[in-house]
């Protein structure tokens, strides 16, 4: 990312990204187009909705923590009706609920359902293939859309074989660089509903994009230098080799629970089939406050753990386990979580860490 | 930039914003609150519409060029109605057309006023202050929306004392990063029209981003590697002093003038008050390709001069003299152009590159 | 150190030298010249054995590990006779030894006492004062010539106050930079040597580097880029304060010296007086071989811990503690040792790690 | 260069080492062996002597200018007796003074003839595969030892063909690295001298360097992170592959001679087959300090032309075109020293430029 910026109208910059192009769609697991703008994640949120619906559609979303209400809030401003099932905020969603809601929609008016993969404020990452078996089973047509921010490249996805139609990604979680360009890939079903699209928007414009790309070319100025970084990000992933990048941070997100469980602390996720690769939400023991905590953390070791987020704000703290990590750089957070709960005086056990290092010492 | 990326929720990147804040505000010559989006410069034209805008407003935009045409068909896009008028692209804004429109304009229907400030298809640069007068003389209540994508940083630009109410800009020129931020520096009267704007859009919401920013914080993830990258670069300019990189800039832009008029070819833009300090466009002599002769000059010489857009596509290309840019480099750039003149076959008379360094020798 | 090549014949390197130099003093704790040669730290043996001695000139040096060997070895090539006090490996200097030999050296042919401060193959810190002090005490007249290549900036060390002569160091190690450079801190003694050494050499020549360096120049191409490398590492270390660097590093030497003990493992080093706060030497217990576990860990953890070098090879492995270094990352270090252990089959107890982190989590 | 710096004894540092070998051998044209010192080049020059020489043997030198100089200096420090043919500084080495030279060693006393390939404070070439035929001529046993400090890929080099035994060199020339590695590639014939060399010394000690660098390992702490960079320096190198390197700096150093004779100003350098790839050193009109110039160039446009060396202070100036420079690099420096004379008030004639350009551009 330190090299001169190059002329993104010229030759060797599609040659950059037409090879982006290659790496980024067994990532995505599709053979739809992916579509890259220079923006942070939130903004591949607002451009799934905007490309697909209308003002005044409904849309099926549901409550799993921080970030499912933030999409939420945004359809909301766009103007679009949400259908919002509300959560404890300890669950991925339910897709019992989402055949329930869709067979009751027999108009067919909710014209998306609204999943995120991993929520990051919580930890819990919702089952996207049995959610679209629960649509299919509902025989209803609406489109599925999800943010896979936080688990492309950590967690399995697989957007063709899932049949999502619009998958959301950023660049600053699994792809391992900064924050600045985030991602659409986009069914057939997701183009046709495209063009019956609404809404006022240009930034976002799907149509404008997937033409030059074609071409290796953009239709504006792009985030060139965080796609020199994304170049070298592909290749990375792909020497380690994606299923194993899948199977490092599966290994690493058991031994933190692990070592949560050590600790006789509580994971916020409840149902182990939706526990996250990403990272863990702890819960605190009534009475401290996860804030606390944290600012022994950083004090003391320099480690800057997650925060409780809207309505767990002060009763949870996240342990990050994604990108590029590995066992040793998990036992450093691992300990500095154990070494602050006893500074900050945070009743728990001893032997988190130990726990963590005899399940990875016996793979 | 290369520096770890740092919890943009924390307490250090809270410093890090302030503190841009603080440098960025001598640049644009504002007190107002200055936006800064995780985007490339094209998002900040669509953010001042939508956050000042309602659908069906008119807006008065002038045709100087490709990039006042692209922004123009942002607005359609956006679903405003736009009075354009239409230009030779060999001129910027006239000051007199802009009183007299709204002069005519006495329903006061027209709700903007967009100028680019430096059209960077043709060099020419519009007169901000003058058009400002104009509007004044007309005693129209419209907003004064200024693009200084190329601009900024080069020329002399005062978002206040010449009464802007949105002035939009991009990382990637004068401040000499990669792309990836966007600018909108918002005055008093635009935040006022803010609060009546109906447009549906989030990412770009201005009121959003005004609240945490007053303690260093922002809504969503902000450009957090390209934002160390400003603060270098804003050391940078002070280092040398604004009104000393206006002078450079001024500097090189003449003696590249003064080397197109001694290969004897034409200058794009026709007024001598609106020559540009960021690049100049030069016209190819009638019956030849500018980009065979750009193609010649990046196979030899491995530089890109910029293209002709739009509508000069073929018969125009653009010498750049902005950023980080001094003599040598110019000189460089300049003897690339001649040499590269010579073997594509255009005719010119030599004596370009002599005409530039006596000049720049001579001050 | 990726900025470009400055001519170090131009005033800013004058500049960079001389803030250099006044950075580097309280890091040695010296008045003295300290000069820097373009070279790996073997270098500074030989630049200090050539600078003060001639040809058969005897030396009294210690066989305190591998590094004192290849000193040693270093001296003899030159044709220096070695009065060479063999060692187990498993201590430092002994100070009574030294005034032995020195009282017993009536005619005053030892012209210079040799000191390894902190042996890197062996963990053991010699007492660098109290061998001075014996020196003293024999009122012996021999040059003291010492290498703190692993222990400066991270032990104490004192060159005036505690009357060496030659101090060796060199850029890798405690001041956090790639090899390539190495220092010679020079006494008023040691020049006075020098006026009369009749050793052939030119690279190493004090002479020839005192007189420009005054000025902030060097007689040949000094290691520009990793001087600026320097220029800020030792910007990083007065940030912290000296004192808390050194505190910093015996914390973590302490920590892991515990986890050492909570494995029921050996320290090499035998005296607690000389345990070392940059590394630290652990025996492998009967039949087992260091290798093997090295090979271990470096391929399941990527961790590359130091080898058994020379005489230990094979029944010794290292951990280093020094440098840009802190508690998780120690703890980290330490985790990849225990996991290792138990996979490689090595006898030994849970608990290292623990004992480590309730140490640092006790402070 | 900016990698981490990883352990020079493990084995993806043997791979790096022998990758460095392998494209090594093409630049110097050998099949003998290269040792790479971390030094910087005065270093090699040393190495050169104190491996293949004993204290009071005869070598035959060349007053061909500063470096040449420096180098006898260095042999005579090292106890050797120079034979030193002085000359004007605007030569390089008459092969028939070789030959006489040896002609009249009847007893072949002179043990080896020491030769700067390129004198990088004159600008003039000696001829390097002449001086071998003059040497064989005389049928005289003598090594033969050459300087390419500043020539190296950049004028055409051939180790075996040309019969050298040890080429000397360094990696801030024409390796286009930071200083800091320096080269003796060794013939057998030198490899056989060594055998029998009695010289003290260690640190530059071939044997020592050979044995391990044959498994990619070194005798001590190489210069790691100048090595990731000379990696990717021969990669770039190769893949313009050298013929082309060779002819851009002969292109380039031809260029830069028209814009001299441009400007009337006379060549140092009086021999036209011993103009060097490498710089041009220029002769000030008498009465004109060359410092004085240089010191409104570095002033005005931030471009450090070489200085006059030794005895050519002040009367000379000297331009560089070797490494990674091209064809508009050149210009804008040509253009710098154009605009230096005019602002110096150095009687000149205009046109330099332009006659530089006018060439390039017929190629």
């Amino acid at each position: 990312m330190a090299q001169p910026t190059i002329d993104h109208r010229g030759p060797d910059f599609a040659k950059l990204t037409l090879r982006i192009m290659d790496k980024l769609a067994p990532v995505f697991n599709t053979t739809s187009p992916i579509l890259i703008f220079p923006a942070s994640g939130t903004g591949a949120w607002e451009s799934a909705l905007l490309n697909t619906l209308s003002p005044g559609d409904k849309v099926l979303a549901f409550e799993t923590g921080h970030f499912a209400t933030l999409w939420k809030n945004i359809a909301e401003k766009l103007g679009l009706e949400v259908d919002w099932v509300t959560g404890d905020w300890r669950h991925g969603i339910d897709p019992g609920v989402v055949e329930e809601h869709l067979r009751a929609d027999t108009q067919h008016q909710i014209k998306a359902v609204l999943a995120v993969h991993t929520e990051t404020s919580t930890g819990a990452t919702s089952r996207i293939k049995p959610i679209r078996e629960a649509i299919d089973a509902a025989n209803h047509p609406a489109l599925y859309l999800v943010d896979t921010v936080s688990s492309l490249a950590c967690s399995e996805y697989r957007h063709d074989d899932w049949g999502v139609d619009v998958t959301i990604s950023g660049s600053q979680k699994g792809l391992m660089l900064p924050p600045g360009l985030c991602f659409n890939a986009v069914s057939e079903k997701a183009l046709a509903a495209n063009e019956n699209s609404r809404f006022r928007h240009s930034y976002w414009c799907w149509k404008e994009m997937i033409a030059p790309n074609k071409n290796g070319y953009f239709p504006y100025t792009p985030g060139t230098n965080l796609l020199y970084g994304l170049d070298e990000a592909l290749s990375m992933l792909h020497a380690e080799g994606m299923d194993c990048v899948i199977q490092r941070h599966a290994r690493l997100a058991h031994a933190t629970r692990l070592a949560v469980e050590g600790w006789g602390l509580e994971i916020l996720c409840l149902n182990p089939e939706e526990y996250s690769n990403s990272l863990t939400a702890v819960v605190m023991p009534e009475g401290h406050d996860s804030d606390k905590l944290r600012q022994v953390i950083l004090d003391r070791f320099n480690m800057s753990l997650g925060m409780g987020l809207g309505k767990v704000k002060g009763t949870v703290f996240r342990i990050g386990h994604l990108g590029d990590f590995n066992e040793l750089m998990l036992a450093g957070s691992l300990a500095g979580v154990e070494m602050g709960l006893s500074l900050a005086g945070v009743p728990h056990r001893k032997g988190g860490v130990n726990a963590a290092l005899g399940y990875l010492a016996s793979l």
